[in-house]
């Protein structure tokens, strides 16, 4: 028995579900050193082809946009935008102005609800000077392909995980049920932690780093962004049991949610679209419960890996008042996962 | 025994709970017929002496923004601001700009958490132009004073409830136990209702409407914000206790909450602050629950006032594409409150 | 327009969602003052054949056994069990026996969840006597048949409803969608409310009866179970959406859910089953989100009228220490419904 | 740095807060294997000076009574008793019973809510012959202290975790802040968990397990029990917080929370008390939420070695259908805790 207990995609990526590509604008300059990620969850008009999705708060100290009418009504109906927390308000008017362009319905005939979720990156970044501007979030758009970096860029260009060098992770596993394979893809900004907790899989390096870097206890105020993405046809209720699952991937990696640590969860099923048309009844799919425990220790694993991911794609990086973060590969440069 | 059971306050509105200011910022002009309303729950600085609250989503069909925090923390640190639906991204920018600016500490050490909250007015306003722009809010803000304009004004500019002219309605009432008095104080910004159901007071006003204008039935894709101010010392449970009472106000003016209506509550007291220092104990009083039934029947009062209030200072509204939106006082000149 | 917006059912209702039977037993004799009342939603073994169910807590000053699972599973396998607070141990070991002996897999692979949901009759009934037995489940569930009798029978025995004599009471409404029509159902266990307060359709009967009545003020510690059932094939989020309307058909009669009133509602479709056998795919239908607000609407009324009929059922009862809570009708012989 | 992060209590139990005491019943007889345990957190009549207490549910497949009541009013009011799923029922009467007698006041002002918190011990236990008698909650009552026993007792009789024998476990945490200690200490009903993914402190024991049992993967139907108790000054809004913590203890020992593992956490603080007279205003004193991270992180580590006690404590069970589960110690004799 390995580490892992199922198998990756072939990505290992978030992208290993089907039609989701995920672009970045990175702004790195000086004290400057933020940017945006973008998750496009459909190759198809996701205002009118909704997908099914379900949020789950683990510690609400953040400040998403629009969860709360994804639980109400179980439906995604724009990409997905991460960045720093106090671009929220132009990265949210930014998805806006996009949506309103595209599709001339909204504001006719109903609004629209974006979807941004933030992490605080103002230890490396300068966060007073507002530098993400409208623009960035289309450019984002426009960037995004199946392929993309992990690490230090876009939304996760200034997070620190573990006081280690965090940002944009992501991981997959394939979950066999009976003659079928469905995927789970995960992608994360981190940002939380202490150093003395971290995990890498069996080896908690957390003390040893302490040693080497001297760095002492720190308040865990950072917060993660967890999207969780997948293929199989599960329903809204189901993607809340899936999403609260993020919180035991993180727990694997050290993390215990610090008062200060905002952790949100998004999950959405690219299996099948709800029309924003008034059709009358929809003929859906849905999994049994009974078969959510494989869905639940994919989602577990493949959350774990993204963090450590996030870490192993880190690279040191210089920031305003002259804060240095080093990233996990300059202490451990051997270092892979199992 | 009259219609009310509890007394008005001196100016029967949310700004009788000493401390609250109310400003506003109205668009109207053609086809551009919006605004902003902003709420000041406090004459210190909120960020560094903030308030206890909480929310509750009646119907989450809805963008708010700053809600999952409060109901975390059970804190409100900014001021809070109405405006429609596609301006939520501006005036979210425009406040933490304010935050930003007034507090160094913000984006040094931790961050803020800003309260947006929104309904559709894309029935008169060209909503699609999105005319809100980033120095509105500041200028409602500047505006605010315990003296404010109800009905078609601010963020109720172009609202409509019950197929009427809504917006921005207000109402207070006076709560006594023992030997003292506590203030119940609501603002709604009113974008609900079909015409048909509308019950003024004992009276069932929708069908005479109905018959008087011809206006057929429509889908309710509204919303209606609710702010709740208190002087009584509650906790965050308890003020989401009071806030869960709101739809009973609401629904004794006619709602259902139809599918389309957001319908979100904000409750919070002015009676103590918590600091923003990591001071280790905080000494608070708070009310017993068995005392709560005075406070939970005074606020369906003052929510059921308050939506007819807005109605009653509604007036005739000419908005985009030639649509006309009369007032109840249109219709019933000589109609008043019992 | 009349006062109702939707058609009743042929016997107005719970039972005219087809399979659902409704059985009773009553305890009266002297300063017992209690029963049973149980509800059995389908005709197929519903612990084979889980209905998609959902509850919502609008007060949860209440001691409701099997709610949790309902919404975590979105399922209903069991009965519902209506009865007063302090029988709910008996009450729920009497349907787990039940539901151990028609089902050799409970307890043997897995458990049963059951629902018993409950008021204090302790102002008509000598509750700490504890007269409930195991029998009497049993013996309701027998008992079931889709005629039943409303008013101070079975569960509602004891009940007091705005100081009046409640109890349970019934109602449906026919919904019309496409060319189809779907079935609501309510069935009420009402137990809250202060008399000032009693609103008749659009007559405030509650000032007229306190002077008549001379009876003051009191507090509202009462409660309120709705259960709602329906033919429509809705989600369990649907499910959930339709139970939170209920409180603005509670807030039609004049209530505004005090203190100590532990309101409960449980909402289920008959539409569809879930197997107990672990299938991996389920194919299901659902309504679409924006043929909602018939449903929503429908809710409001038949819990309304639901409530009123419980009222209207209600005669005169002598319980304990000499309390005497009369009818509506005493007071109104000729009153009926618009 | 050790393992662990902060030090224990002298009793390394949940009886390290002052005033909890434990009992157990335990019923261990060929294929009766099952029991209760119950807590009683406070020395005082509780019923009249409830303590401030807050509940989680990780995964509601699981049928505690009484988690509705303490969300609502922040409150508990009740020992609180842990038994077999089948059992609730009778445990349910027998604790209502015991309030009864104890507080003349409920029935005839107002109800009881008891809370009744259980797992599935089906495994070695004949649980469909339910054999908790109402007089066992009054005993395991009566047996309550400060020191008591752990593994295959009381509720956890039957329990498995991790495929081996599981059951009670506790531990405790002292927190330093400021000049002041505060203990938490926390008590398991372990009864979830695949062999293959059990983890000991940061030893991955699951696949060598699995390698010396050849027992083979197994579905995740068990369940598990937290209640975490403290003498810090916590508000319900806190105590909800660290009960979510509990999921990150579960985690660390290899748990993902399996579809059928019903999960449920109760928090409760000791601090200081509520009456049940009415009186107006409470006095009460809270922690700055700034301090929570290190009652999170105690939580978090309490949690999980309180289920790896549970696992150290376990002996061998031949339970009925000759089934045995082995204890963790019969395959590694010397483990013990770093």
């Amino acid at each position: 028995m390995t580490y892992w207990y199922f198998n990756k995609g072939e990505k290992n990526s978030i992208c290993d579900v089907e039609g989701i590509k995920v672009g970045h604008i990175t702004k790195a300059k000086g004290s400057i050193q933020t940017g945006v990620t973008i998750i496009n969850p459909s190759p198809k008009n996701i205002f009118r082809h909704k997908l099914i999705g379900a949020s789950h708060v683990i510690n609400g100290f953040g400040k998403p946009v629009g969860l709360i009418q994804v639980n109400e009504l179980g439906t995604l109906e724009t990409p997905i935008v991460l960045t720093n927390t106090l671009a929220i308000g132009t990265a949210t008017q930014s998805l806006i102005d996009i949506m309103v362009k595209e599709n001339e319905e909204i504001g006719a005939d109903g609004t629209v609800n974006p979807i941004v979720l933030e992490c605080n990156d103002g230890e490396l970044n300068d966060i007073r000077t507002l530098h993400i501007e409208k623009e960035d979030v289309k450019k984002a758009l426009d960037n995004a392909r199946t392929e993309f970096q992990q690490g230090a860029v876009g939304g996760g260009r200034g997070m620190v995980c573990y006081d280690l060098k965090g940002g944009i992770g992501s991981s997959s596993r394939i979950i066999p049920l009976g003659d079928k394979e469905y995927t789970i893809g995960v992608l994360v900004m981190s940002n939380f932690g202490s150093m003395k907790d971290l995990m890498f899989q069996d080896q908690r390096l957390g003390p040893t780093l302490v040693e080497m870097t001297k760095i002492e206890d720190r308040e865990d105020k950072g917060s993660i962004i967890v999207v969780i993405a997948t293929d199989a046809p599960l329903s809204h209720r189901q993607l809340k049991r899936i999403a609260k699952r993020s919180q035991s991937g993180i727990a694997r990696t050290g993390g215990y949610t610090g008062n200060g640590s905002g952790e949100i969860t998004l999950a959405f099923s690219t299996a099948q679209s709800i029309p924003s048309e008034k059709i009358e009844i929809l003929d859906l799919k849905f999994l049994h419960d009974s078969t959510m425990d494989l869905f639940f220790q994919g989602t577990v694993e493949a959350t774990e890996e993204a963090i450590l991911q996030s870490l192993l794609h880190g690279e040191k990086v210089l920031g305003h008042k002259g804060k240095v973060i080093s990233a996990l590969k300059d202490f451990f440069p051997d270092l892979s996962l199992k």
